[in-house]
């Protein structure tokens, strides 16, 4: 289904960007790992909270938090060189944060919320995240620098919560930042 | 009525305070709107959660959300110069505290809470929402910063929670920093 | 009771550790009070969170937050000096997060939650109130830049998981940093 393979992509993607981040302000180990689990989980912590959804629900995920564990895993390995370009090179937040923006609209659309709901959870499931990295990791958080970001999951949410769902097709063309 | 009026000047109060912060840290256009929202929006959302009120309740303050965006907007349009003014003379946050003290007390009280929970309610109703704004722009909060904030909420508190209601008068003198 | 012992030994540690942060980054007085408070019971209301037990259960602990008070309040009579030493020397976020590991170990356990969720709650609870702690004073994380302290948490959890209970004694033995 579009909905897990999106949930599977975000997750990675927001893992390894939480990851990378850890290691940039030279975080320990284990901060790497819990900036990744938190990058890749708090947007839907959020959404959930926000929209009533059981939080605990997250505790179901056990695929994707082993997918989490070893996409950050990896991302430890690599070498300082590796990480300084993908620091630079920040692919991981907009690829995460299309891949959720689009999960957060049809999760919100599926319980039938209205058309702004549908945008905020577009937005919170897909920015979420990346905002609580980049407060723990003491940065200013990118998606309130750059608009592109959040405009982008409202659009997202916007056209979900219209339901125009031929978007699983539509979502892989707006892959540019 | 009291509670709405309050309700409302807090919310436009907090909305244009959120988003001159976000000017002032040089986040972009969609920023403001973020951080104004979160600044009008989120002392309320972390009351309930606290004291256990659905926090999906939120959702049902369309008019509050429109004057929030409206605000905002405003904010935007202003010039460098008249927000640099609205930097340094911080009336917005005075305001927007005690008008969402006062309701938060108000709330609580409502709800029949005990008087310690009343006073914690007008605190972080109050000071919520400018904490969360301080922290996703990187400065230390105001309110642990300057005790008189924060005094100011919890005797407002204590004096709803004891019950002496005729504060709704009394609560416009009280509108010095 | 154990429990009851561990619960009351990490309100009193995090209140301090919150109130010497406080004043070692110059907040006010009411800034010493907030943050000792949110650092003791930060943790447990995040647990709360999102293990979905009530977080309004937290207004019940009336001699706990009354010892944090007293604790704070002592810590905001300490001449400067003793700050600047307690400052470097920072048992009480080691005894803290020990004794709140423990505790939320065992009350994940006691709701009978999987290995995995105790061991989360070990580490949530444990470092949930410091790190609220040094977002707000504008700090890295100490736990996510030292790997020892949530290694330690998660061990914990993952012993007491395992029904291994006669973890009461081994605690003490646990209790360098």
């Amino acid at each position: 289904m579009v909905w897990d393979v999106l949930n599977m992509i975000g997750t990675i993607a927001f893992a390894a960007s939480g990851a990378v981040v850890a290691l940039e302000v030279k975080y320990d180990i284990i901060g790497a790992y819990v900036l990744g689990l938190i990058t890749a989980f708090g947007g839907g912590a959020i959404r959930n909270l926000f929209t009533g959804i059981p939080i605990t629900e997250l505790w179901q995920q056990t695929s994707l938090f082993i997918a989490a564990l070893i996409t950050i895993s990896f991302v430890i390995l690599l070498s300082n060189k590796a990480v300084d370009l993908l620091t630079k090179w920040n692919i991981f937040d907009s690829v995460g944060l299309s891949a959720f923006a689009v999960q957060g609209a049809m999760y919100a659309q599926s319980i039938d919320l209205p058309l702004f709901a549908v945008m905020f959870s577009a937005a919170i499931t897909g920015a979420g995240g990346g905002i609580i990295r980049d407060v723990l990791a003491q940065k200013k958080p990118i998606v309130l620098r750059q608009d592109v970001y959040l405009l982008w999951a409202l659009f997202a949410g916007f056209i979900i919560g219209m339901d125009l769902l031929s978007e699983s097709y539509q979502f892989y063309i707006l892959f540019a930042i």
